[in-house]
């Protein structure tokens, strides 16, 4: 990992990005289901720790390798390495990132993809995979972005200057000219990258064939829409599980989303197509949109051509029913042994999601706790009993006040947090996400998409204003599909549940970078006694308070006991007499 | 320590600053000689590691308070605080500043002054001080400027934009108005913080007055030249040291170093006069001049005047001769109980500086090596004997080879390293620092500000080419000057000797950000047997291999045993078994 100068989109200033191996994005790793995965991460950025966080794998059995500073983790130092071992059990399309401060927002992404072991089948059939790894792209420096948004004032840091796909957008560009082979492609301003960075995607297809597009997103903001001129996408799969197969113009996916969408090609193509990438969501100001061209393969080797219509358009941003109704379309696969949710919930917490002073600081806050991580990564503290690690006094409260007017901006500031929601293994957990009016503005509510670690779980129902106790009953339990990201949309809730069943310390939060560097998420603990500490690379836990575990801790963790006693100061210091009087 | 945006030098656009409790620089300290300095510092940036070295205090008995990342201690990460706690045992004016990567280029530094004790005088009477904390700025962040010197190919950052006087300095002005009072200036173009930053320092004096001016440099590369209009200055402390005093019209100082001077003010000033500080060592390029101006008090409230003169002309940068003459003018003050050096040394060590290519990189190499500083820090690793943290098999060179070519560009690639010079307690050390050509350039040398940690060293004498055994002969043992920071002339050599008598582990390197970045340092390791284990703050060792000490290693620490033998696996292994049945 480290900085490099680059200009993704062919603005003519060039920024840094966090590179891999020398190339943004980082590399695609592809594996196959139940292949071990091993990464060996080389920090070499001069000052900064770094983490990479893999999306979407569960990491059942080695916690310690989400990725996930101050949770999983310690932050790798700069000159360090860390090895990444773990187990990707279930094929589909999954990426990577960086999970310390804004760094995801710097670049520092790629894809994972994971098939089927060999000798099984997907349940569809298709010619060859394309993967468009979605994000989008300020000119401004994170470390700059940072500022702005943890200033007194706060200033927000605008929408995106552009839509990456596979790390490529074009800013400001005027498609002027042909494309005169398959490799290169006169447009925009060239820039010294130019030939390097803003050439679009060009997917080459024939006639009459089946092609999976496998569609992840890593926006650090934006909700996006996906059209392909002139052909409809059949959506397959959803954040790594297959879904009924359903058929669209054009997809909606959210930051920390994945799909797999099969294109079928036309028999006889009029012409190239545009593919294009739009915001929804929020206001997309003057965000360029993403472009790819969809050409198909020609008996004669013709340039492929910019075609001369107009891509598709992206739907109103602001029509919200229409995107609840994309995300109501998914639905677990019938007849394909696609797991089901428990009838019953063991436990409900209710998060309410509010924009919130703090002191003149602008944050996000959940039941009116922003979150601040601390030092010393949770897995640890919790591990071996550090309990001044955080706040482990208090449990984060499971509900909001009852009279709270989602309506209208908060009317009092919230408070800063870092206490723990504890599961006890293996019980069933219901979360409903309620949103809520931001500060400052009347009848406004803003799109979050909201991730977990370490799980999926079954989207049990979306509903608008507050949620109710009787809403339960229009619970999908018959079909809820497996996600791992989903949207809660403006002034509404969203109903989740799943079984506490990975030891470990996940964090679940809002994939908007900016909303989650403000505050918004929470930590879920359950069953960390069951996690064999001997497992725990010791460079997980090197920093903080776990790095400073004393004789006494040590000997502790060594002789296998869960809890210490005066005793153990006793014994050992027999040990050390007996040391004493033999040597 | 947090990021604020800030433009010191009312640049139309801001930039990042490291802030300390929200200004830029940070706020100076003044303590009295003997005085316990206890500085608590919180760690408010997002993902970087930050450390405060104290610049000229010798940190006997607590060389892990002496905040060099990865040699004395880690870097703090962010959200952990870590405290300072050292005397500061002699008078005189230093300062402190960041010692992580270029955090030091990136602001974050200020004054550190050193009264001396209740009822003591110092050998000069003064009306009052004027504290001068000497600084460059760079319009591109920090970031960048890193990134651009570890390219391949290297990117040269270029020479600052200006010069800043306790932080402030002025870019690209045109002095066009009147100062119309004691607080508001206008002038230059305005900027959002140009009442706040552009503002010249301006020194109210009286007449026939003697003052005090404190001068230090945290300059990031430029060597300076300070001049009074009119006014000549009487030299009288270096590096924390008093001088004889001498009397010169201008004053070099290059980065690392600190003076005080005497100004003693005209019966009857004619005008306000300029104080102008310039580049000297190096091509300027377009540099812009510090400027502060000194004026008298008037009897009745009227203005302050830009003068209407020249400020003085900074000499020829190229005429290192001068510079030489300066420098040769500093010795111990006489009859003043000023420590002599031992008559004879019990070993030299010669360090070849270079400029080379390793891999096509373009890195600084003392006796052919560029020092790359491991992550965990020395201090640990010697202490504990983590012989895997960095070289510990190899020594680094004591000389060169004799028949290198001074005055040729260097014809063979350096090699990274970061084996330690061991001095055996106590012992008398001479360094002779030989300089020699750059890469790509006939006839071009770099000025050098070499920089001392944990100790004063005596300057014993200047000369040019190559030094010979013969030039020992010449030495100054009457009375050199102590200081913590010598500048090693181009293609020239300067010895110095010091006494090994500080438990610890020191950086000895190039005072030039850039250069210290590119590896130019050394680091010496004397009588760490000797450091008390358990004075030594677990938070200052909770990184690297120190951090997941073992059960072992942790039970030999606090069992204050120095070599680990099987038989303590055998007794702790007992006093297992004893807990085993007892519990």
């Amino acid at each position: 990992m480290e900085y490099m100068f680059a200009s993704p989109d062919c603005n003519a200033v060039e920024g840094l990005v966090i590179g891999i191996n020398g190339t943004f994005p980082g590399p695609t790793i592809r594996a196959k289901a139940g292949d071990r995965v091993v990464v060996t991460v080389i920090n070499k950025l001069h000052t900064e720790g770094v983490v990479i966080h893999w999306h979407g794998i569960q990491m059942r059995g080695t916690p310690w390798a989400d990725g996930t500073a101050s949770i999983s983790q310690c932050a790798i130092n700069p000159g360090e390495t860390f090895v990444y071992n773990f187990t990707v059990d279930r094929p589909g399309t999954y990426f990577y990132h960086g999970h310390y401060g804004m760094q995801r927002s710097a670049g520092l992404y790629g894809s994972l993809i994971v098939d089927v072991k060999d000798g099984e089948k997907e349940p569809f059939n298709y010619e060859q995979d394309f993967n468009f790894l979605l994000s989008d792209w300020w000119h401004r420096s994170v470390h700059e972005q940072a500022v702005l948004l943890s200033g007194k004032p706060f200033h927000w840091i605008g929408e995106p200057q552009t839509l990456l796909i596979n790390g490529t957008g074009q800013y400001d560009c005027t498609w002027k000219t042909e494309l005169t082979d398959n490799t290169s492609l006169n447009h925009c301003e060239t820039s010294k990258d130019g030939e390097r960075f803003c050439k679009p995607l060009i997917l080459h297809v024939k006639p009459n064939k089946v092609y999976r597009l496998r569609i992840a997103s890593t926006t650090a903001l934006a909700s996006l829409n996906l059209a392909i001129e002139g052909h409809k996408m059949e959506v397959v799969e959803a954040d790594g599980s297959y879904v009924e197969p359903f058929t669209v113009d054009n997809l909606d996916i959210h930051s920390g989303e994945s799909y797999s969408v099969l294109l079928r090609t036309m028999g006889l193509p009029s012409n190239d197509y545009w593919i294009s990438i739009g915001v929804i969501g929020r206001d997309p100001s003057n965000t360029f949109l993403g472009q790819a061209i969809l050409t198909y393969f020609r008996p004669t080797h013709k340039p492929v051509q910019i075609p001369t219509t107009k891509p598709p358009q992206t739907p109103d941003w602001k029509d919200h029913n229409r995107s609840l109704e994309f995300a109501k379309k998914i639905v677990a696969k019938k007849n394909y042994n696609s797991p089901k949710p428990p009838k019953i919930s063991d436990r409900r917490i209710i998060l309410l999601n509010t924009q919130n002073y703090i002191d003149g600081f602008t944050k996000w806050a959940i039941n009116n706790i922003s979150l601040t991580l601390p030092p010393t990564p949770y897995l640890g503290a919790i591990k071996y009993g550090l309990n001044d690690a955080f706040d482990s006094k208090n449990k984060p409260p499971e509900n909001y006040d009852p009279n709270y007017n989602i309506s209208n901006p908060p009317l009092t500031d919230a408070t800063f947090g870092n206490a723990v929601y504890d599961f006890e293994f293996n019980t069933t957990i219901d979360v409903i996400l309620q949103n809520a009016n931001v500060l400052n503005k009347i009848n406004t509510s803003e799109i979050h998409p909201w991730h977990l670690h370490g799980h999926d779980f079954w989207v049990l129902g979306y509903g608008e204003g507050k949620f109710r106790d009787e809403d339960e009953e229009n619970f999908n339990l018959e079909n809820p599909p497996l996600k791992n990201t989903v949207v809660l949309f403006p002034n509404g809730w969203t109903a989740l549940r799943f079984v506490a069943d990975n030891p470990g310390v996940w964090a679940f939060h809002c994939h908007i970078e900016p909303h989650l560097h403000l505050g918004m998420g929470v930590i879920f603990a359950e069953g960390v006694d069951r996690i064999d500490e001997n497992e725990i690379p010791k460079e997980a836990l090197a920093c903080g308070l776990t790095a400073t575990l004393n004789l006494q801790t040590a000997a502790r963790l060594n002789s296998g006991a869960h809890d210490f006693t005066p005793n153990h100061y006793l014994l050992y210091a027999i040990g050390f007499l007996l040391y004493l009087s033999f040597s």
